[in-house]
């Protein structure tokens, strides 16, 4: 990596003990020449690379842990030094669980708490939560005693764009655009980034303009969300999580259960400069071929329409579609549907630049040329989609660096943009 | 019905006779003084009246049927004289069909044919089959080889405005908003109609926009429509009919299914203005319920993602969601949509009024409020959502009007509004 640790290491002992006399509550993250870790890796067509990001210059105590506690996920970052000491600095690392198991999530933060010693210098008790997300609210009593910790919260919304706006202007390799010919061009650390739109795809999907520092407003979202997506093919298909989800997707062909515009017309209907190949109707054959299936093997075995769900007997008719090819359509149906609701709210309020974060993402290929290519064919080309490697983490990145003092940074800092 | 016969029986049959030596080529439809038929009927939470309208003033021979094939239903537009030979005139009927079981619909019209002579005084070769829709194309040949008729094909978003704006300008107890207190105050016809935004609800969707006789333009659409919750339902639920599932959609709980900013945030984020009820996930409920419950039932069964659609095997697992809910829930996610979706085109493109056709509608109340209530949610109150009684017959009644001589009618005629 080109941004290794630079400078004197008197200096930067220096630098190390005048942080350390900072009050615990006046924690500073020093972020100067941060950079991820590990290289990418593009496996099955997904990214398995939530990569820890090192700090190089960072070397006081870190007595925090940021969670942002959402509808399906928690996402944790925590600090810890090298533990190799020779190198100073330390690193932040990227935890997920599922808000249904918080649980789980709590046990690693007791781990967590009971190895602060070692981790960062501190002392296990004055570990402190920042919390944000729906669920810092909601599991807010519960965390505080199953952890006995202090947990202090902070405004979601926020936490997301301050941990976006890091993304963008501190982290090398963070950022990039999509593209069929190179899927990956990243995007340089950058500082003229207002305006933009943020596009966050959790369970559901919020829209966020924002003008600059700490001037961001909600202008629209969504309920057809990562909640949908999971939920749906978790009923129509045999998957059980979101990777297998995925991975059934990257094997589907759509066709088979989307109306293309050929399969209306005939051939283009090209007055309306609509090729035949355009999904005319997401799901669209599948009425159709299900009756005509039902049809076929309609023998009297009584179903009756009050029936449940669950014995719908599709195995019995033998009318099944792939869970491939649904998976493969459901997917581009919310990510196109996303990509065409941000690229309108960014016309409306006259946006150029939309990134895409949340953990609906999950660095997964289709999905993220999806998002890509309805912003391009909406917009005309005229609008860019961006996307992150820690897509997942704005809010508990965001949530973690708000504890930065007033007196952190030297360049572009934070502390310019956010104030105190 | 104040809209009833009025006029000298003279004038009337001087009328009838001029109209009757108008070449076959250009049939006039006097289409003064007509009104719907019947009275509105709600029945279970829908409207189950597409009635005929009557065209009190229309004698002349009608030899053509109008036919929009669209991707899920083929609509058809006949005329007929009163059968009570007292009256004079006749009515418009509606009648729709499956399009993949579209030889029902040539077996209708081939009847149709033969009775000519009794409906219409013309000879059954003498019929002629005005066709749009993409099965105008589709089916082109075929139907003009199993019906040994000549069949004309006319543009579908030309028919679809001159449908609309015939109800819109003609026809009284047509167009309607909706709102709790009042489910259905119509509007009166009205020649003020320009500019407006047509969204047409059929498997997909299309939005247009209308800025003057013949002024119009596709600014927009979306693959969710009609098809894609026809085709999630039958595979979720066990319903086979449209009706059948709004049937179960009206007995429905979406927050069984759909995750509430409440389910998130315990109580209101009342910061971002979302309150606890509004939807923040559509189906975000279903992933963690389905794994918690698997999670239980996991007794070793040996299934594997592989496995097709079809050997889900929720009832071995017992962790069904009912199709009412799953109706309901996914009813409300594609309306929402749609209705968010119509609201940012109408806003980029300034429009005010916006009104929903198409046979996805099918006259039901829960649709209808939905649309309503997104595009207001949107607005701010600021735009107009309007729906029709025969929202399904746009296209169709618009090729059935495009036969227009140029110099059929008096009063705010189509003719200066389309030309010849």
């Amino acid at each position: 990596m080109e941004e290794a640790v630079a400078g004197e290491p008197l200096e930067r002992k220096l630098s190390a003990l005048e942080e350390l006399i900072q009050s615990p509550g006046h924690l500073r993250v020093n972020v100067q020449g941060a950079f991820i870790a590990d290289e990418i890796s593009w496996l099955d067509g997904t990214r398995h690379d939530i990569s820890d990001i090192r700090l190089p210059r960072h070397t006081s105590v870190v007595s925090h842990v940021a969670l942002d506690i959402g509808g399906s996920l928690a996402k944790l970052v925590y600090f810890s030094r090298e533990p190799n000491s020779k190198e100073l600095g330390g690193r932040l690392s990227f935890v997920k669980f599922e808000t249904d198991r918080i649980n789980q999530c709590f046990e690693f933060i007791k781990q967590l708490k009971s190895k602060q010693t070692a981790l960062n210098g501190s002392k296990p008790n004055e570990l402190v939560i920042i919390a944000t997300g729906g669920g810092a609210f909601k599991y807010y009593d519960e965390m505080k005693a199953i952890l006995g910790l202090e947990v202090l919260r902070e405004d979601e919304m926020e936490c997301l764009i301050m941990g976006l706006d890091f993304f963008i202007t501190e982290i090398p390799q963070e950022v990039f655009t999509y593209s069929e010919a190179d899927p990956m061009p990243f995007q340089q650390p950058r500082t003229d980034i207002y305006p933009y739109l943020l596009v966050n795809i959790g369970s559901g999907v919020s829209m966020i303009k924002v003008s600059g520092p700490r001037q961001y407003e909600r202008i629209g979202g969504t309920s057809l969300g990562g909640g949908t997506l999971w939920g749906l093919l978790s009923l129509m298909t045999g998957a059980r999580t979101f990777d297998d989800m995925l991975a059934l997707a990257d094997k589907g062909d759509n066709t088979k259960v989307d109306m293309l515009v050929g399969d209306i017309y005939g051939s283009d209907y090209s007055k309306i400069g609509l090729a035949t190949n355009v999904i005319a109707s997401s799901f669209g054959k599948v009425f159709r071929k299900k009756r005509e299936g039902e049809k076929a093997a309609e023998d009297g075995n009584g179903m009756s329409n009050g029936d449940r769900a669950d014995v719908e007997g599709n195995d019995k008719l033998d009318l099944a579609f792939a869970p491939e090819d649904i998976s493969l359509s459901l997917l581009y149906t919310v990510s196109n549907n996303i990509g065409q609701i941000a690229y309108l709210f960014s016309e409306k309020h006259q946006l150029e630049n939309i990134y895409f974060g949340g953990s609906f993402i999950r660095g997964h290929r289709q999905t993220i040329n999806s998002l890509t290519f309805a912003v391009k064919f909406w917009s005309g080309g005229k609008k860019k989609a961006f996307f992150l490697r820690h897509e997942g983490y704005l809010g508990s990145v965001g949530a973690f660096l708000k504890r930065q003092p007033k007196n952190w940074g030297r360049r572009n800092s934070f502390e310019e943009r956010f104030g105190s």
